[in-house]
């Protein structure tokens, strides 16, 4: 895939020379976007993990999308899903996106998130198409970073460079002593926040768990639940009163993402501080949250709300409704993203096992996450650690 | 892709016979999903048609779905797209859905609509997901018609055989007479209500079209306006202020779906009768239109809100806002579910031509459109002549 010869622009402008491309006295467009790699893997994890909702998680898929300019300039962006999906979102980048982004201004970030959602619409407002346009975003911010020779949370936004951190894990089926060691574990890391999952069939069991964690931790570690929307409003009306005796620092997704006035309706019932993100996909979407469902705390994931520009967006909404900006999932890139907010809150520090596929695992310092200062996002793939996992 | 034996279950019931199947004495559960085949199609249009936000039409997408049960009944469901998405669709169809749906009874279509939803809804609530899902569902519904020996519209409310009608094309930037000419078809055709685009850079240009066919079918037809949510609330106050001469029977998507209460504002401010639907691919989203959206039709499209199961709880749901449900494209397989309705609206009889590409082009009596009486969906391809089109 090249971009045409733009005759006009050519006589104006130095040819830019191609790394490694034998044909040197052709002409690039510096800031064009030259070609789009999307590549896609299915990642084992080291044990089967579940939640109330999505079941079973045997693997995470890994979809990364490399995009190189007319200057040679190349970033790379992904996004990943907790099993399903992977193939539909490397079609869509391959086959919808790719095609028609060939030849638009890559620096042009903001205008080309815009181009994308327009441009898939009819089949987007979320769903895959987000997950698909969040790769791209995010394969351009990294360029954007590189070309201007600093660090994501420098560029987006500045505030700080380390923020608040929990670590959660996908427990739910876990036995109670294995949950009380896995949470040991986080400790050990320097982390003093932690989450678990909620939402068995008894809420006896619930509370039992919820209980021996707290005993475990003392009252002075940061303390959160999530149900994976697995719960009725009445139910979690129920849950959450239950909850209070146990100090619990925000109650996440208690009832599904789409009944915005439920959560209102529980946050009034029980004051219970709510906390939902993860499956909201459009600017509409986090707009309904914040205005309609009384959140305590918001949680975009730039993997599927339209990569940095999006959530980017979220965040500055979430200031309008003084709330702080957390993050879902995918902790190597929103470390310098929820560090950069003025309203920064906590990084989730999920479990897939990110970390051992890039050159940087997670910097924990004082119980802080720290961002990387390296140009760019900060986040390098080990494509040779990858590439036994690469679905073709 | 087959069923294992369970072995329980042969011991107490007869061996099935399957069609075309040498292992003659392998056992099969009657009701189990023994096989999913997906197919896309990439199938041009006779020449380019245009709106205000979708840009160029050059071909349109068909994916379709053909499901056998253990007792060998065949069922094919599918969905469209104006050109993109189509190849994840498909994606999701195979990768995602299929090998969970083998060996669920295909006839509890419900319940398999439901588990597809929670299968995929972190990379589904709405997107390429409601697609997907739709194709599956409508294959299911083929072979629960088929079963019982009945027609679609019996087996989907019964309140009916035939709806009103209207022609709509994708004709924002066709010349005057080139629309005009185009209008003269749908009435030659017995149809007695048309529909144009709207929402050209001058409005001026929109109301010179509007004068001009309105002037051309007289006072007795129907005329809705479309303008593929291209204008901002006050562009639609004002356009929908100045379409008022013209007895506009609806104005179709006048701004973005996601602002439902903007819809609400539109209607308030001018009286103007309001339509949607098309964009709207989960129950939740149907729930905030009619909530939100003081909508006077409904328009869900059963290939991307979930199929036939979808389309039916959006119809039930616009009965308790007492408005028509009408639908968009699919007017082969809408004109069953639109007939069947008691509070059945207009059905869209749009510009695709898929009728090329069926057994039974749709059937105009009386100004009405005529649901098909076979067993079945009523839809049929024809395989051969889509098979240049298909896409590997
Ligand atoms: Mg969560
Ligand atoms: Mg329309």
């Amino acid at each position: 895939m090249s971009t045409s010869i733009n005759s006009d622009h050519a006589a104006r402008l130095p040819a830019v020379p191609m790394p490694g491309n034998s044909a040197g006295n052709q002409y690039h467009e510096p800031a064009k976007i030259e070609s789009i790699v999307t590549r896609l893997f299915c990642v084992p994890l080291p044990e089967v993990l579940s939640d109330a909702k999505h079941g079973d998680h045997t693997h995470f898929q890994l979809v990364t999308a490399t995009i190189t300019l007319g200057d040679g300039s190349v970033g790379t962006g992904y996004t990943y899903t907790g099993g399903k999906g992977g193939h539909a979102i490397k079609a869509m980048i391959q086959h919808d996106l790719a095609p028609a982004l060939i030849g638009k201004d890559g620096t042009a970030v903001e205008k080309v998130n815009d181009f994308m959602e327009w441009h898939i619409h009819y089949v987007g407002r979320g769903g895959i198409a987000s997950f698909a346009m969040s790769a791209i975003d995010i394969a351009l911010w990294d360029i954007r970073c590189k070309q201007a020779g600093e660090p994501l949370w420098k560029m987006a936004g500045g505030a700080g460079k380390d923020c608040l951190a929990y670590c959660g894990g996908i427990d739910l089926m876990f036995p109670l002593d294995k949950l009380l060691n896995q949470i040991r574990g986080y400790l050990a890391k320097g982390i003093n926040a932690v989450k678990i999952k909620i939402g068995r069939e008894n809420l006896d069991e619930d509370i039992e768990r919820i209980k021996a964690v707290r005993e475990l931790i003392g009252p002075n570690i940061k303390f959160m639940v999530d149900a994976n929307y697995s719960l009725t409003v009445d139910q979690a009306i129920e849950a959450a009163t239950r909850f209070k005796p146990y100090d619990i620092a925000w109650f996440e997704e208690p009832t599904i993402p789409d009944d915005y006035q439920g959560y209102a309706r529980i946050a009034e019932a029980t004051g219970m501080p709510l906390a939902m993100g993860e499956n909201l996909h459009t600017i509409h979407e986090f707009g309904y949250a914040l205005e309609q469902s009384k959140l305590s705390f918001i949680q975009p994931d730039a993997s599927n709300c339209g990569g940095i520009t999006g959530w980017l967006a979220a965040a500055q909404l979430s200031r309008k409704y003084n709330i702080p900006v957390c993050s879902h999932g995918m902790q190597e890139l929103h470390v310098s993203l929820v560090s950069a907010q003025s309203n920064g809150g906590w990084l989730e520090v999920h479990s897939f096992p990110i970390d051992q596929y890039t050159t940087r695992p997670l910097v924990v310092e004082n119980s802080r996450a720290v961002a990387p200062d390296d140009p760019g996002t900060g986040v390098t793939f080990d494509w040779a650690k990858l590439l036994p996992y690469e679905q073709k």
